[in-house]
């Protein structure tokens, strides 16, 4: 199985995106894998929020393939352990060609997002900074890569 | 009310402790704060899991004060979405002078510092690295302080 993360507008923050970079490092060792940046939507004191949404959705839409299991990083969506997370990612292995998790903006995922979504993701019932999520996730993707291989990483 | 983080040895990386500072040093414009690093205990490699966290928690509870609310960071620990842990820190400010959190080290609390301990937090059903957690705690405890002041940095 191929994965991909695919995050919306550039870190503001170079210690987060140091983080991430990391993450991703590592996480290239154990599967195919990739990150995507989308550009943050230009002038954007003109929009409102689901203007914004809607246009960030856009170029989301255009990227993604028809055949793409898309998880969104959402506060609505399943809490797992860690453990949970590994084993839930290793069962989709046997379906699903490619695997792509999404980090949204500041506002979220427009209505179109939603719908194209296969399954919504959230990494606590607390709400993190969209900027923080991305170093938190790339931890977590790394953390299941080394779950499913036996390693010593985690400690249960 | 006085806010205290005590987390346990120096953080490896850079970007976290940047990212750790950046939030710290925010809270400190909200209420009475300080952050206080205790050493990891050395000679580690001669050590038990056990002794080491046993070492730890005896240089923790020099610190701590008979009256301090001590919250312990712990997997097994409360859930709470981010209003709600802001309206607990909030209901707490009446009964309590100072509240400590704990960031423990790599394997977790000595059973004298569970014992000593008022209250466990927890940040996500998810474990994250007992590095990364500072960075999200951090980013927490501000959200936590913008949130009780009524600011806009929170969206619901």
């Amino acid at each position: 199985m191929k994965i991909s993360v695919i995050t919306v507008g550039k870190t503001a923050s170079k210690s987060i995106s140091e983080l991430e970079n990391d993450y991703f490092e590592r996480i290239g060792h154990y599967c195919n894998f990739d990150s995507i940046c989308v550009p943050s939507v230009k002038n954007v004191k003109n929009f409102s929020v689901d203007e914004l949404k809607k246009e960030e959705g856009k170029l989301l839409l255009k990227i993604l393939d028809k055949d793409d299991f898309v998880v969104l990083l959402d506060e609505k969506g399943k809490n797992f352990t860690s453990l949970e997370f590994a084993q839930w990612i290793e069962k989709q292995t046997l379906n699903i060609k490619k695997m792509v998790f999404v980090i949204g903006g500041a506002f979220g995922f427009s209505k179109e997002i939603y719908d194209r979504a296969n399954f919504l993701l959230s990494l606590s019932k607390m709400t993190f900074s969209h900027q923080i999520v991305r170093a938190i996730f790339a931890e977590q993707l790394y953390r299941s890569m080394t779950i499913i291989k036996g390693e010593k990483y985690h400690h249960e």
